[in-house]
């Protein structure tokens, strides 16, 4: 099987994380796509229309998105129950934990197209402020989760440690570090795994 | 449970029409909110950091996000294999076209809040241009997918009655019924389902 991929996609970052975990890695392939708002990548459209990072394509060639479908997939192919508790409270939680993670990511994503690659006389302050503000907010509601950050490691704490390791890639000035102590110590152990240190984002 | 909700929402949609069609309505309250990109709410920023709808809020104060967590939420609590599919290749096929499906919608809500939201002076076509396209190349793939069109109803194909849905509430000439005479085929039988018809978008 082989994944779509970039070293800078967070999401791609997740799915990655998590194949090593698994101890899958070796058996996926990686194959390097550019996907940029505003550019058509029309061979990659028809992969996938929505054309985001990541997409799983089957040996018999069926594709699986998005990033969290994948991990599914991947967790199920492992003997199931790994990085997605199989059942009970535990599994909500770690499912919904994720959804809110994946749409801090969604808005940090949203404030790099509107600083990054919006011409500039085209950029909205409000728009940035809110989204900003979205992945701040569920940072401090991170800190406060002692259990999410002690808990073994499971998707949703993988999903955090690619929001941080996005905020230092992208936003290297937010001082999210000094805001959310717990988070930073949180993320500072994580790097002790090799999963997560071989996947940091190359430098920006 | 409590369930926060708007009318206009796609997402919120999903998950009604999921409710009804697993026998669930009953058990549960909707809660009007109301959130605008660029605009705070910090109440709701406070059940869910993200600021989207909708949320489950269970009875003893646990939040379920996103859409489709909550929508497998409540099809174990129904017993599980309704909407989504419990093994196998169709399990994967379901929630693939499903963050297909989610990604579009995301797409057409980007869409809408660079028409309408945005300061007309800071709009960017080519932004525009390209989430549109997102889901109009969607459509066309689902409009081959014959097995997706006709098999038992899931979450994938709920989604599919909410992008089009949307499409006909936000965006309604963009010929969509024209263009995709099977999806429209497809769209005409589900509105024989009290509950996609209960769930029609009010007039714009």
């Amino acid at each position: 099987m082989k994944l779509t991929f970039s070293p800078a996609s967070p999401f791609a970052r997740k799915v990655r994380i998590a194949a090593i975990e698994l101890g899958l890695i070796d058996r996926i392939g990686f194959a390097p796509v550019t996907v940029a708002p505003g550019q058509p990548n029309d061979e990659y459209s028809q992969i996938n229309p929505v054309k985001k990072l990541p997409a799983l394509i089957l040996d018999n060639g069926e594709v699986i998105v998005d990033s969290y479908v994948i991990v599914e997939y991947l967790d199920e192919l492992a003997g199931g129950g790994k990085l997605v508790p199989a059942s009970g409270a535990a599994r909500w939680r770690v499912k919904s934990d994720h959804s809110m993670l994946q749409g801090m990511l969604d808005s940090m994503l949203l404030c790099r197209y509107e600083k990054m690659v919006r011409p500039e006389p085209l950029r909205w302050q409000a728009w940035t402020d809110d989204h900003w503000s979205r992945a701040w907010n569920g940072m401090a509601r991170f800190e406060q989760d002692a259990d999410m950050l002690a808990r073994p490691l499971d998707i949703a704490q993988i999903t955090l440690i690619c929001v941080l390791g996005y905020a230092d890639f992208r936003f290297a000035d937010c001082g999210w570090r000094k805001a959310y102590p717990k988070l930073d110590a949180f993320h500072e152990k994580m790097l002790g795994r090799p999963s997560v240190k071989i996947s940091v984002p190359p430098p920006a």
